[in-house]
């Protein structure tokens, strides 16, 4: 269930956006694991991607975060046709609970 | 090493904001499995406390969020002499890299 990024992001000093998404997993694959692959792929071609940082635990249960220049890079990704797609099937099928928050980066500590 | 808390958090209407904290584990447990419990319980009991959300996976890469009322909140919690005490050995023994973002919460979506 592990996604392929598995290293912190490096991020530019802030002021910049996070989009938080902590959820957790139904049973069974059921086309997930792919299309997070491909979620992660795309993510990185859209305007203001400033990296991506994701775990998911052997209990279902994961945190990603997504980092943006602007609130708008976070909604054009967000209104992305294919993400919408993927989104859908994340409420009908993939996730049993989730919350998204978006939020301003004020400060920074990195070792 | 999972952490006791494997929920999504419940928070209130935004604004608040967030601590996130993003890690990689050293090989060995070395005191910080009690250590990790024994902080979530502590910042349960700080002012302005309002949730958290932790996972770590097998490859010992860890995302733990938690949600405050205030920026200033964070500030206090983080200047806690026992919490300081748990930064100190994370930054000596228990993490190879770390990163903690404070920021904003703007928006917040819920399923």
């Amino acid at each position: 269930m592990m996604t392929p990024t598995n290293h912190l992001a490096q991020t530019p000093a802030p002021p910049y956006y996070v989009a938080i998404f902590s959820s957790k997993r139904t049973d069974g694959d059921r086309g997930y694991s792919s299309m997070a692959v491909r979620m992660e792929e795309l993510a990185k071609t859209m305007p203001g991607y400033l990296g991506i940082e994701s775990v998911r635990d052997d209990s279902g249960m994961g945190i990603t975060v997504s980092y943006w220049q602007t609130a708008e890079d976070i909604l054009h990704w967000k209104q992305n046709a294919e993400h919408l797609k993927a989104q859908e099937s994340g409420k009908s099928t993939w996730y049993s609970e989730y919350a998204i928050r978006v939020a301003k980066v004020e400060r920074a500590y990195v070792k």
